[in-house]
């Protein structure tokens, strides 16, 4: 090995996040080298925050490789999509079998397992990493979802677990499975965290405007929450924010214009949960959600012409008996939410091949990322009792907790749904908690209209088999008596 | 032109609704050639239900084409996928410059613009037609949405608009729109389609567990509510279901396994919803309703252990106020997806360039289709006062319809959420109500959360601006008074 192989990662990739994640390994004592494209960004850094840290950097790919030790490590931390593909090509050629490329960017899970595939082939070992915390998280401490070629797991596993967040003494990383898995549950979490963030908005919606409290206040209920089950970043960046007054005494965020942005995440996971048939709603509903927010000129103009009931002051009786209510009902569409995700992440797993560590997933969320939160404690705790667990909700802790938040949580909704509040959420999980504890759903009329109009067949009842209706058979009733013994061909439904 | 061409319309593939298609437009006076891949299929067609009609058959592609007046018209009824390119790429050779390839089957919109693209480039003119009513309609009536070649429709239009259904006495078809466009409103129809299905089944869920109703009363219910606004080909079967009893007596319907199947065109409806950012919330929830459905053995395994509000007999004391507000719900929740509905085609039209006949689209659905409603000539005749209509909901009829049903929907939901019933489309037709005259939502803390987590910076609302919250601008605030004045990089929310 030459002697100026002296780094035990390679950076690529110096934004704020590249050059949190650098200062983070040097503080736990690790070597590492910084690229990027531009030269001075290099030269900056080195001359700047890196100043006297085991920080070195390097000009050229063929330098940076040339300073890593084997196998080379080389973490990309760059703008998802093309430009990672580009990067790989750049790589590929200075590289050895066994060298390891981890992708640490926001990657769509089809564009990293098709990097797994390719870069196998070539003896390159691909790791696809989800990367959460934002910048804060970056520097000390972030969630890390590594994921891909299992075997480059035992030569990363020291860095990554060294500078990644902990949550009660344990490292909030593990090895998530093959292929794309990492960046796959990378996108699951960013699906429930625009859950996370849309429940926290209803609830301060009904505190304002079915409640009438002031942003002190309602920043006090989510204070008070936050000490609680609740106990979340989210919760605590709620209560900040909500007691944050402008220069004229007023709070900042009663002057944000009310359109919500999205970069994607949130759809994707939307849409392989449609793809996957799994009934993820809450998530699906959070991204819907802010989709009507950003049609926000339309919203003005049928805000003056289509009507709503009148809330008068005074709504609120019980104000301690509302909140608490309501804090169930936030609760109660929390557990909905995980149990959802957990639910896709387990049909994943099955559809794709992958093993997947469920009890490691929660424990990678418990810490350093954006839905951190004390409850990802208890679900660690539900899948290390039993790593087959079927649904969350199947599991006793989380059975007693949403038993004991029903009451609260349905007199919420039927306080919103008098009242004219828009909990799309909050409701969305209530139909999904009593559809899922639901040993019949109306389906059955559903699968009879398929085959009235379109010949489509169904089943039956297992105890409700007959001769004329065998079990397990695809049965069609003549339901007009015309039109013969038909089936279903080109018609779709 | 050769003897032999005596046909207006060749067509391709034999099975139900490709007979029944020939059948009808042989009754209307057209000269149709027959043609399947398998001969004996073509013989016994034209020995059996074709025999004395004006219906010719061909065995081989060339004999097909011969046959054909010029330009020919070629329509494939077959399985939507690679069939219909083999059959395409098969046909292309012996046609000329000119000559019309119609798609009548349910092909995927973006499959349509591919072919509409490349047979564009050969001087063939494509179209791709959304073809509904099943095997009854297409013998004596469908829906269809042709789309692609603008030129090809003076010659289609004779044939096309007389085989149609007809409504208030106009042809159930009309030029639809560029590309794939027809296949396109083919897609959002189904979509639809499952939501008014599912809308259905809750309504008959809230009788049966609420209301404690009998299949032969809900039976009444449903044939009373087809005399009103509810009046449909949906809600006209569903009465007939219900009354239909097995030879023991008892429904049918009863005895059908809850458990929905589903062939992807209402997914397909709600993946374009996310990825056009519009929030087609009800479709996306009956879609996810059937994969709740699918999943039985798990619902009844929860069954045993997660607990809901028990309902006992006498819970609906005002049987004839319980049916009037159930019915409102019913109403206004398909008010609100047929407002989703059309808000979809219309950022398709924007996003895909496409200009589309908003008025005749509803016109379409009047009759022939499954979702024909006396309802959608309401919705033909809101488009028609104008044809650039923003919203459903800002025409008076509709505004008006909701308005009144409002109080009666609003109770149905108070009910089932109190008794635990779950309406996951009534829910979330409500919430996006209030969501869409909601002048203000809270996407603004939501904002604030973005901002404050990952930088993503926020807008300020007009009336609010001023010198440190200018106007327009991208405005990122220092929420805890460290780390300084970052811009979001890598990570997303």
């Amino acid at each position: 090995m030459s002697e100026q192989a002296v780094a035990d990662l390679g950076l690529i990739g110096l934004a704020v996040m590249g050059q949190n994640l650098i200062l983070n390994a040097a503080d736990h004592g690790f070597t590492v080298c910084a690229y990027n494209r531009t030269h001075t960004v290099v030269d900056d850094f080195l001359n700047g925050p890196a100043k006297g840290k085991s920080i070195v950097g390097a000009h050229s790919i063929a330098e940076l490789v040339a300073k890593l030790k084997r196998p080379r490590k080389i973490m990309l931390l760059i703008k998802a999509g093309k430009p990672v593909d580009y990067v790989i090509n750049d790589l590929v050629p200075f590289l050895e079998k066994g060298d390891i490329i981890i992708d640490g960017g926001n990657s769509h899970y089809p564009d990293s397992n098709r990097r797994y595939e390719e870069l196998t082939k070539k003896g390159i070992l691909f790791v696809g990493s989800g990367v959460s915390g934002g910048e804060e998280g970056a520097r000390y401490g972030p969630s890390l979802m590594p994921g891909g070629s299992e075997e480059a797991w035992p030569h990363i596993k020291p860095i990554f677990q060294s500078i990644s967040a902990k949550a009660d003494g344990e490292p909030c990383c593990d090895w998530v499975g093959p292929a794309g898995s990492g960046h796959y549950v990378k996108m699951v979490h960013n699906g429930i965290e625009y859950g996370d963030m849309q429940v926290i908005c209803e609830a301060y919606d009904i505190m304002k405007r079915v409640g009438h409290f002031t942003d002190k206040e309602i920043s006090d209920v989510f204070a008070k929450w936050d000490k609680g089950v609740l106990d979340s970043f989210l919760v605590e960046i709620t209560t900040n924010i909500l007691k944050k007054n402008d220069t004229d005494g007023r709070p900042i965020v009663e002057k944000i214009l009310d359109s919500a942005g999205q970069k994607g995440t949130g759809k994707w996971t939307a849409i392989n949960a449609l793809d996957l048939g799994m009934p993820v709603t809450l998530i699906g509903e959070a991204v819907f959600a802010r989709c009507l927010s950003a049609i926000k000129d339309e919203r003005v103009l049928a805000s003056k012409t289509l009507p709503g009931p009148a809330i008068p002051e005074g709504v609120v009786k019980d104000r301690q008996q509302f909140i608490d209510d309501l804090e169930q009902a936030l609760y109660a569409s929390k557990i909905i939410s995980y149990a959802q995700g957990f639910m896709l992440i387990r049909e994943a797993a099955r559809t794709y091949g992958w093993k997947l560590n469920n009890p490691s997933i929660a424990l990678m969320w418990r810490g350093g990322c954006i839905i951190r939160s004390v409850f990802l404690g208890e679900i660690t705790k539900a899948y290390r009792e039993n790593p087959d667990l079927q649904n969350l909700l199947l599991n006793k802790f989380f059975s007693d907790a949403v038993t004991k938040a029903q009451s609260g949580w349905r007199k919420t909704l039927a306080l919103a749904t008098t009242y004219g509040i828009p909990t799309p959420t909050f409701s969305t999980a209530l139909a999904f908690y009593d559809g899922y504890r639901s040993e019949r759903l109306p389906a059955n009329l559903l699968q009879a209209q398929r085959d009235y109009f379109g010949a489509h067949t169904f089943k039956v009842l297992p105890e409700e088999a007959s001769e004329s209706l065998p079990l397990g058979k695809n049965i069609h009733v003549n339901w007009t008596g015309h039109g013969g013994n038909v089936s279903s061909t080109s018609y779709d439904a």
